[in-house]
């Protein structure tokens, strides 16, 4: 048997008679991470059974024990996954917990399986593994997102509403554009998730207790039968480091505060006011005594759960702050509110991706926003200009028919080509083109920008985008 | 039947032909906050009680309906006392829980209790009932600890170690004067959490969804009988206010930050280097392997903790930040992180009060550590300027002893009355007195400073600010 | 001259020949605080008079120095006023800025003010009167601003807007009623405003480095003459206690919340689809290019510095965290971000008074809203009801009502008694009344509910809770 | 003259006889953002050439045009650079500072600069450029401190000091073991720093104030000219997206909470207590009272400036939530957070560099305390197992000789292999290997371990990546 900071009989066989009191129950719960550690038990079970092949093939177990050993903790998994496990608070967490009952299951050869391991790198092991698993399930959940998008985008393609700048009309967008701009926040998502995987994607595996073992443990065998790409260099590091921890609690929060805005939108649009879209009955409240209303429920509640992820940040940035080498029981403290902010993120972002895809677009309203607020103005301005006036002679004589315009409360569109010729001579009867709003959105032919072409050709990119995030998914599922 | 923006009987019946789909399950767990709520259970039937008595008093319900209703919640709480209550995700929250139960149980007058109320003023008027109680528990925690500082400080009166400043031993100071810093920082937290009681000790019930009712309810009676102070003066800030919230979580967040401190030094003074205390076995861990190991993992966890309670307060700020009025779903959402606040802080409080309360105080380590590092050089200095050397010379004089000390591996508490005059003739034969470090901690006389009287006098000020406080908590309980 | 951590006269004189190397200046510039905390010189001059008259009294320092001292701080002091103080980075800070100069202008007596004190206390004391006296000034805005919405809610009085949940229009309320909601959460911030005032009105003074001092000064004496309220009981806590500063940090970051909540409204309130107000020209930007755009700048400014002061709260509680006692130089990173909440605060809350004073309501705009969306059907129902129909099935015939109305595009306003009456015969003439706004607000009587007499009663409450708080303030003034 | 969401000429000219108040002092003061982004004056300029050159070779402005702009602009960083630049709060920003100036220089021509942009795309530009410099700065910082940990571990190969969890003594490693656990932090923060590059990397110019333009921009052209590498897909992301601050204000916080480790270890080891460095008298200050205080400042000054980092992200995060595109002036409030995230981790990196650099190590104190503390303990009770003893038995045989040795005060090295095999004979001649320090820390030959020939090859590795984050940062200077 080998060295171990930890082992897994209780207190009473572990800490020899150097010990003479034990804590009273409830320190003993305060002090137990079973209750949140436990979900990790798939990937335990996984370590476990690589770190015994490896042993095995190092000549550390014979074949016998490390048989019996991958078949117990197939056996434990098992139970695990029925429900049936008796989970044992005085286990403290789910390495104690699955190798108490290998023992009780195998026998002796269950306690061998503890050789040349810790606690310490054991806990840093499963914890990676479990936030790979998780990143790709958040990585789908993106891609999901991303592709509502671009279906909405799609389908709606044509349809001109205001855009804003300062929540004040600015000029006139496409829907899809504006949509498409959410998508490739996501995509910058993808890419912070992606960072988190690949920091993750490091075995601590034979780091020990923290300086690594006197056994002849083969580091790269046992992190390549678990999937690692690699191990990681320094035992010191390897039982210490949580930046893969932040570095996801960090991609979560900045996606949660790209689904803030979008849901920020969706309940603003959602408004009388507005009336932008219609949220589906299915992601809407209501209420049995007014029967006018009908509640954004769903989207103000993804917009409340930014702070509790970005709280989740704030939470580990603290804990690991002024920590020494190598390892103290703080760290226990890294997996519950990055467990939170997974689960949030996950949730939040089906949610979204189910809103947005069942949500109505209403094309009418959106127009007839895009016709107020005199966001013709500028092209108005930019006609003259091409008439030979002075910009700002033009922006002058524009801000008058706006003023006249705003006293008869008439809209910029609704001036015919006498109008406005008899405003002022130099509008001819092409005038009506320069406030058109299609035209004026066509017209805005940018790389990036919003006219008709632009947007085809940025979907198109958003799509091959999506194909490569895609990929990547379908290597690592 | 009334006014409510929410109702009872299961969304069908509740929003009527509007709506035509529903959430799927999904969606439905995402939305529903019963596993979060439902803790507040008995604030829940306190508060329906009340609003039911005064409906009663007012003439809106008759007294049959009322004597029916009351039993009835006392029936539910009875059940749910047992955990043999039915509860179902479908009723989202802990209002609706408990009066479907009811109006199961009682039929009709159950839903008459609904009159004039709604969840948003419901949820609220909880809250502020759940935190109320839960404060006084933390209250409680507080005093204890400073209890368990206080009695400390008692036991090891007159033990001098090193006081510190940058961790570099500054001047000598009696352990219970240290003690004694953490009880001020207590009591300031005490005053924090009162003003966070303060602040929920207002009754929102009766502002209805957000304008208040046509009945004609009567505020003050319902806040009276649920042991509120007064009302909330505005309906709309009644239930879109969560100040009191925010304050319970900074209270918690900055006696965390007192307790990491404390737990800090705690870690510190159990290392082999400085071995000033040794925790109780029933508040350490060791190793199976390295019979060595005596791990202070409840100190550590407590520290590591703290990130978690900050955290819980930014999570809520952020929340909070630019919502409109008056209620928003986002505020559903500021539950969880308090309820996790005032957990974590109540078991950490009874944790250090055990630590401190258990821990052995090495006296002979102090004072060693105390007889180390030159401290008394200060007052050696201060005894030359006695005898008429300038300081600036003292100092030198003194700069040079402490050097051939260093050199020769000795403390100044070492020198003879001899050996000091052989290096400096103004030595008298009380020179001794002055690097004699109970002497020097006595000497510090001020109001407030170390010195063996000032501490006592302190200790003095203590008991009669405990008092105090132990005084306001019976008041509440 | 006495015991103190740091001395006034540079490196070289200062820590003697122990020292063979010193920091290379961008080191020493890393390390001073001087640009920081010389906006504390007032106060500094003011500790310092303080701290030489006790001296005096107590017969420490002869009345010649003592005059001298004083003299020479006011005129240091002036120097300062004026701007010709020559500030030197080798000074380190604001205490050592004035004490050098006091020293090079009056001479000897100068080095004799540092007796019986040390920076450590020192920075303590002129921290909190620093903001004590800056305290004062916030709660100045916030009274400001306070009547600045009282005003409005007067001016207006009577206008009907729609009151919102969860941003859909709930029920009609009265628009001074919202302004007294934010009225109240100012009401709030000025308690915590006060709680951190009280919290900074103790005198650490005569705590020295840590332990207090062997001279017999007379700290109630120094503490009364700074205008302080007591002393701080313990010597370490005096030194190294922070809490002051997190209460001033926190009341600030909830009035920043609640001023970004105002804040998102006006924005909102200021959109062409709500245009319920339009904000003065004086806290508006345009464009120079889009003639129809008016934005709310200042508006968007406040709701976006909301972060930088939440920013600021963690960032001390970040850095107090795990500090053990007694002083630590983490604590020279405590007023930077103080200074920078309490400035920004200062001036979001003279700008918000500016923005409310001068906008302009729209109650034309605001009375259609409250006529759409539906608003009256809750009291229609109720109307049924008080026939003597049974709720469920009132709110069945106001559906299909609202319903009908939706479908031709009426508002339930528009209809008369004879169309009330063909839909249900129970609507009799006086149904009118039940639709009719005003009558719908002033229906809800309960205390605290926006029917006019309701918010009356609480204007009156409100002017009398403005009058409780500028006597304080005046008091402190 | 194209669109543009503002002008240069000041506020009388730019919006027009819209506006007939303007902002006061005090409000115009609060908007203005020159005082923090005059830094990026460089950035400003080169993007304003590079777009210049573009619209030139469109054709948009001619020959002569584009060459008074570029030569004008070099005149006005001429006089900026010079320090003779006379800057105007009434500019407002940095865009409009330069601008006015170029026109108020070349005239006319400088009025067409502002073609087809807007301050909304311009102020994304410079602030992308100014970060991907700022960056690069931060990379050297890094690579300088890990060039000096590979020092330090190199100059002192071969000293063990104790390797500690829980702050508990638990196995001997290496000195260079331990250094080289912060060099790999280091090498995820540079990982960090260039996804934070490569995010700013990408081009919003010409997407104007949020939809594009109508005029022929060449965006490829002017990123390229600019040094991007490609360009922002879609317009409204371009000016609203703020990501590229976080993950710069990330990485900066990662990396302090880094430092924060390494200066918190740096402090304990300059304790009286431990001893194990002595750092320089650079890096230290003292007192002129006690001549025995040389305290650790910088590394707690570092320690400390961990929080306001990370209040600086808590920050943005908090202004960036719930806000919809496309720009709001909420956004003017990203700069000056980030400013000092990198300013500050600047200067802590040069900090702690300095500090490793020029520390003294004590490697007999550290032997020392290797030596202490029983961590042989562990490879004793092997040593036993490999002569065949089960290891629950050997645990009990080493566990009573520890408790011997501690009555003793003895060390287990102390003891000669008589005595060893006098506690139990198994014990042969060899024994007192298994309790060498150095053969204790040689046995640990896990690739990653503190083995000496494992940290050679770990250091290696480091070597090698040292050189990859090298070539990296000469590929872009």
């Amino acid at each position: 048997m080998a060295e171990s900071d930890k082992d897994l009989e209780g207190n009473d066989a572990l800490w020899g008679g150097r010990f003479e009191e034990h804590p009273d129950e409830a320190t003993q719960r305060f002090g137990a991470s079973l209750p949140v550690d436990r979900r990790m038990w798939k990937q335990d079970i996984k370590a476990s059974q690589a770190h015994a092949r490896m042993l095995g093939a190092q000549g550390v177990l014979d074949g016998a024990d490390v048989d019996a050993i991958v078949a117990g903790l197939d056996a434990v998994g098992e139970t695990i996954a029925a429900g049936t496990f008796a989970w044992n608070i005085d286990d403290e967490d789910i390495h104690m917990s699955v190798e108490s009952q290998l023992t009780r299951d195998i026998g002796e050869a269950g306690g061998r399986l503890h050789t040349g391991r810790s606690r310490n790198d054991q806990v840093a092991t499963d914890t990676r593994l479990y936030m790979k698993d998780r990143t790709i399930d958040l990585v789908a959940g993106v891609i999901g997102l991303q592709g509502a998008l671009m279906n909405v985008a799609d389908a709606h393609f044509g349809v001109v509403m205001p855009g804003y700048t300062h929540m004040q009309r600015a000029q006139p967008v496409l829907f899809s554009h504006h949509m498409m701009a959410y998508f490739w926040m996501l995509s910058r998502d993808f890419k912070r998730l992606v960072a988190a995987y690949d920091a993750a994607d490091a075995s601590p595996l034979g780091s020990a207790a923290l300086a690594g073992t006197t056994y002849p443990l083969d580091r790269q065998a046992s992190a390549a039968d678990m999937g690692f790409s690699g191990v990681i260099a320094n035992s010191m590091d390897a039982v210490s480091d949580r930046d893969f921890l932040l570095d996801l609690d960090y991609a979560c929060s900045v996606c949660m505060i790209h689904l803030s805005r979008m849901c920020e939108e969706l309940i603003l649009w959602s408004t009388g006011e507005f009336g932008f879209i219609t949220l589906s009955d299915a992601y809407s409240t209501g209420s049995s005594i007014m029967p006018q209303k009908k509640n954004p429920d769903f989207a103000e509640l993804v917009r409340g759960k930014t702070g509790r992820v970005v709280g989740d940040l704030v939470q580990l940035l603290m804990t690991m702050k002024s920590l020494p080498l190598a390892y103290n029981k703080d760290m226990q403290e890294d997996k519950e509110g990055v467990f939170d902010a997974v689960d949030t993120l996950e949730a939040c972002l089906a949610c979204v991706s189910g809103m947005v895809s069942t949500m109505r677009v209403n094309a009418d309203r959106m127009r007839a926003a895009a016709e107020g607020g005199f966001m013709a103005a500028t092209d108005l301005a930019d006609y003259l200009v091409g008439k030979g006036i002075p910009f700002r002679k033009a922006h002058e004589i524009v801000g008058e028919l706006v003023l006249a315009c705003e006293k008869q409360g008439r809209t910029l569109q609704s001036l015919t080509a006498a109008e406005l010729a008899a405003h002022c001579p130099e509008f001819g009867s092409d005038a009506t083109n320069a406030v058109d709003i299609d035209k004026i959105v066509a017209r805005r032919t940018t790389e990036g920008g919003t006219g008709h072409e632009a947007v085809k050709a940025q979907m198109e990119q958003g799509r091959s985008a999506l194909a490569g995030e895609a990929a990547w998914l379908s290597s690592k599922e």
